[in-house]
């Protein structure tokens, strides 16, 4: 397709629009991978094909499942077409073992499973650094509608379900992982932005080793043989028809 | 009375056993002031009787609105006997005003009226710094029950519902305050710690001057005179008979 007009330049993705599907927009996901609010920055090569992979496995996953995303085809090695939406400003996080910034916060070690997943909203906005919001502040300061976070809690967990399961089959442990939601230009929430290992915590179920982003953040090493390890484990696995 | 065993030592209150009374504490109120987690220490002459005084009268006024503390009577004059509770674990933060860290960490300037009132829960650990939490880690992570917490809140909304009318009659606008509850013997739970301008803020109706620990936090002058003026206006006021 001919490279259009660039809409927006995140971390790890750039927007496009797309000429002629003015509901659509292209994400390229680029090779960078960042870490601590891009305080800590990298890249390795294929990193952007490989997500766009996952991404999209992920999103196929979830559809054949009955959760509707933002995702519509894949474009070439690194992008895929998606419903244009305007993000709701809040990153879910679902926690099924405890692990990351709230095990710290609270003095917990890593790696307590959790009796039922927990649902955490973060007020997207870099220069605040994401701050950890409760349901009561997100209504009363209007970061969202209360009707709205009844359903993104809702949509998390179905979302965390069908990965869990998903995952399982693969040998991996689903610790946590972030998602974003978006509205369409009628109003509807739909899952959007990504899951790939950059937002998710992924262990391997035998060995507890890490398979993600986290490799990156700790300085762990083998960071590219991780993510590729993830994508082979998902289609070995299979998809469901 | 004869001073006995003393039970605990806190930043602003000594705790001691009550000879004859097994289920009742003396709560000293020091002179002693801080801030920031104690990284910011100071004091002053007479703050331990104006804060009993402060407290007991508030604590009177909650009585007389039917909530019931752990307050039974004052003794001497920088002391009250209450009942003995567990605490649970919590500061429950109401806000009719946003201020402070809420403010800070969502980058709106102080002084915004809210809709209504904000209830927010930070889990009381000094070497964690008392870290924000959702209700829903709470419950996971069984810092509080889940039926518990839905008390805490009703309670913590009918104090600030009887304290904000209270101040108002005094020409002081309640911004915020903390709060802590126990359980007592029976498993009931009660309102207890304090409340005085240690965790109160409040703003003068008409010119917004700070009349509470802000004024040491922030280095603004005059504290005394703040803490002797909000107990001279709360008993020009009078109480609810």
């Amino acid at each position: 397709m001919t490279q259009a007009q660039m809409l927006y330049e995140g971390k790890a993705k750039k927007i496009y629009a797309v000429p002629g599907e003015p509901d659509h927009v292209l994400m390229e996901f680029k090779d960078s991978l960042t870490a601590f609010n891009a305080q800590k920055k990298g890249s390795f090569d294929d990193k952007g094909p490989i997500n766009r992979d996952i991404a999209s496995f992920i999103f196929a996953e979830l559809r054949a499942r009955g959760i509707e995303s933002h995702w519509v085809r894949d474009e070439g090695e690194r992008a895929m077409v998606a419903r244009k939406v305007t993000i709701i400003p809040l990153e879910v996080v679902i926690r099924n073992v405890l692990a990351g910034s709230t095990a710290k916060k609270l003095g917990i070690e890593e790696g307590r499973e959790l009796p039922r997943p927990l649902v955490e909203f973060y007020f997207k906005d870099d220069e605040l650094q994401d701050p950890f919001v409760s349901d009561d502040q997100i209504e009363i300061l209007n970061i969202a509608e209360a009707s709205d976070l009844k359903e993104l809690k809702e949509r998390a967990l179905a979302v965390n379900a069908v990965l869990k399961a998903m995952f399982a089959k693969t040998g991996i442990r689903l610790v946590d992982f972030k998602i974003e939601f978006g509205k369409d230009s009628k109003g509807r929430i739909l899952l959007a932005d990504e899951i790939t290992p950059d937002c998710c915590r992924l262990w391997d179920e035998k060995t507890n080793e890490k398979l993600d982003k986290d490799r990156f953040r700790r300085d762990l090493g083998k960071i590219k043989e991780s993510y590729e390890d993830v994508l082979a484990r998902l289609r070995r696995a299979g998809r469901t028809s």
